[in-house]
């Protein structure tokens, strides 16, 4: 077999067998086959597409790259979700506590942030001592006695995904469904879960920008996973603003914290309980929807998934005295009101800036090695659709440095776009994919 | 301007601008944009195409990267012919000494030959002491005083394709029209004539292997020399058989000589007028084909083209003595002829295979140190639509070596196709593409 036959077929619009596509993905991944004649590939993938069959060879892969983690030692049916990234997005140290409260395991593998949207280590770093450095016996033992605990990416999960993606972002070829799904479902394989929930945003702060295209993006990634036996469901959600109210990282535990007591915003609180019921579902806990999020909500209300998170945190290695004085968390030394410099609707929030300002601050990643500061952060008074005078404050940013507070100020004040008329605040869940289809709210 | 942003333009099937296929042929050649970002490149032109303001653009951008030859010290407008490349193509050796004979400057760069096809300057060494290595200053010269000079390729002409062609030639980015046809024609443009006259080859020996795939390549080359203010023509040719009788140096040469005699093979002879014809319409020394065609048959008549040729050799270190007394040049020591094993029609020469053969013999580079054997060869004696008999030739081989002669026999032997039924023989000049469009005979 040659490559260059290959990037031929390919280029012609023909179907690569199974065969073919674990050669190229071998061959790139091993450094058999170069850049050069990747770059050709995959720009003939985009203009020419994959089929599903092809998705899900290409998908397998790439799993099959790298380790791929055997959960078999946890018992029962192991449910995970996962995001495709969204500023203010907390719901893992919401739903991963309520869910595990009801004795479905969540064996959860995470990374940290980087760029404008944050990792949920990061945020759970913000309780003091915590660490996600586990052997795989803590991590199975974890699970097994109270259902919930999260792990490093220690292991080498899909590398063939991670030295395509890096070619992908210099060479145009990363907007295609097939490229898109199958890395992201590749990865999501690899962790070994039984049930995948997968949290699919389309707005101005996220990767697709219309529901058309997230809808699509979801259906291929349900078909991915039930193709390879991972029950599979997809959430469509808004992220045209910010999740929730907080965007930093110690400010998002603490409404998370919030939100166990009953007392979260309310496209937060939806967002969890959509995306939890759904883990509860493919995990045979409960049988319908209806079923599921009373089950949910039991364990806001009987204080069961706040003791989860405090018992998780603690076995960990973190202080757990935070989970019941959120007070405790460090405050920084510098706030500052954004106002409104007119009467009007808030129209839009420019999503991705909301991000890119809690980065200024300091509290998001520029490369891979900056220094995190937990505690600065973004609080959101305004959203879509609020009416607000001038004067009165949209957001309130948390700083600990007087340079980066002025950098971040003017970002956050042209986030905001004020109209006269009337806007409708939209909604946070937009649809549902299962492998029977789509159903849009 | 960033490559990555061109890609994805060119990805969405937009349009460049001559600033940014600068840009892109520059930083390429420069090194400033690696290969995984040109390959993606090319494979999104080869899917999305590029129009002829575009591939105008790229050819003057190829030319622009290298030296770009004046031919201003010599006087009046210069003639140039280029092939596409093909099986016993001896026209050079023809036509440069008849067009010169009349008068009309050539001034030819001429290359080795390399795989399966010969090169003039390989085929003019068998000239004892014949050398293209001459200064600028006496190359001008040469072709002020007698019309026709030939200089191997000192200067850096089109650096640019060079690199890419590498590229596409690993990358299956080889067969798209705008790249093939910038790629012969940058080369072309910098090498400074006024004239140039394209044989565009069609059939199993060419890279075009239908004449509706030769007329669009020869359309668009038309149309990129015209556009860059170079009279330029193109003649499309048959190459599904070997031009002429002779395959090899020293019998092409053998075969030039002939036919500047009067007495070579038709479809050479027809071959070598309607391309003179055209070099002396765009010179101005013909108004009409007819009338050109007349000079150029006085040229044989009056041995006026053959004198030419000798001079020309002598002039440039070659023992022209070869010339009036042909059976100078050295004979191979093995002669083995090919015969038909059954009664039939020559139904189809594999063209390719008569020049790999001569190749197998030591007539040809299998890279470019290869040392070369100038006087083995073969003899063509059947041509498509000729009957034979079994047993009689219908092809001889010519060799030094009877290792190589033994791979080379039952090749050759292989190449020829036989049928019961008669076959129609092929005509070889197809048809003739001038900035007007398309005449096919």
């Amino acid at each position: 077999m040659r490559m260059y036959d290959l990037i031929t077929k390919k280029k012609h619009g023909e179907i690569l067998t199974k065969e073919e596509i674990n050669f190229i993905v071998d061959g790139y991944t091993k450094g058999n086959i170069p850049d050069y004649q990747m770059s050709a590939f995959l720009m003939a993938v985009c203009l020419k597409e994959m089929n599903l069959q092809e998705t899900i060879d290409l998908t397998m892969a790439m799993v099959n790259s790298g380790d791929v983690l055997d959960l078999s030692p946890i018992v029962g049916k192991k449910a995970d979700k996962h995001s495709t990234g969204g500023v203010g997005d907390k719901t893992s140290l919401i739903l991963g506590p309520m869910v595990a409260a009801l004795g479905v395991p969540v064996a959860k593998m995470s990374g940290r942030g980087l760029g404008h949207t944050g990792g949920t280590i990061d945020k759970l770093e913000s309780f003091p001592g915590f660490s996600v450095s586990l052997s795989e016996q803590e991590f199975f033992d974890n699970v097994n006695r109270m259902k919930l605990a999260i792990i490093g990416q220690t292991a080498n999960l899909a590398p063939a995904d991670k030295k395509m993606y890096a070619l992908r972002d210099v060479t145009a070829t990363v907007d295609n469904l097939s490229l898109i799904s199958s890395s992201i479902m590749s990865k999501k394989i690899a962790a070994g879960s039984d049930v995948i929930v997968l949290d699919v945003k389309c707005g101005n702060g996220a990767f697709m920008k219309t529901l058309d295209e997230a809808e699509a993006l979801a259906k291929t990634m349900v078909e991915i996973g039930n193709g390879v036996g991972r029950e599979t469901y997809a959430v469509l959600s808004d992220m045209s603003q910010p999740l929730g109210k907080y965007v930093g990282n110690a400010l998002e535990v603490k409404e998370a914290i919030k939100t166990l007591k009953g007392q979260g915003p309310a496209d937060l609180l939806e967002a969890c309980m959509t995306l939890a019921s759904y883990m509860l579902l493919g995990a045979d806990r409960a049988k319908t929807v209806a079923e599921a999020e009373a089950l949910l909500q039991s364990t806001i209300e009987d204080g069961s998934a706040l003791k989860k998170l405090a018992e998780f945190v603690e076995v960990q290695g973190g202080d757990a005295s935070y989970v019941w004085n959120p007070e405790k968390f460090p405050r920084t030394e510098f706030v500052e009101e954004i106002v409104a410099t007119e009467d009007g609707y808030v129209a839009e929030i420019l999503t991705d800036e909301i991000g890119m300002t809690s980065l200024v601050l300091g509290g998001g990643r520029e490369t891979k090695e900056s220094e995190i500061d937990l505690s600065v952060g973004i609080k959101i008074h305004k959203k879509v659709g609020d009416y607000v005078r001038k004067g009165e404050s949209l957001a309130r940013l948390y700083a600990n440095d007087l340079t980066k507070l002025k950098a971040a100020s003017p970002r956050l004040q042209a986030a905001y776009k004020l109209s006269k008329e009337r806007i409708e605040a939209p909604k946070h869940v937009l649809g549902i994919v299962t492998k029977d289809g789509c159903t849009r709210f």
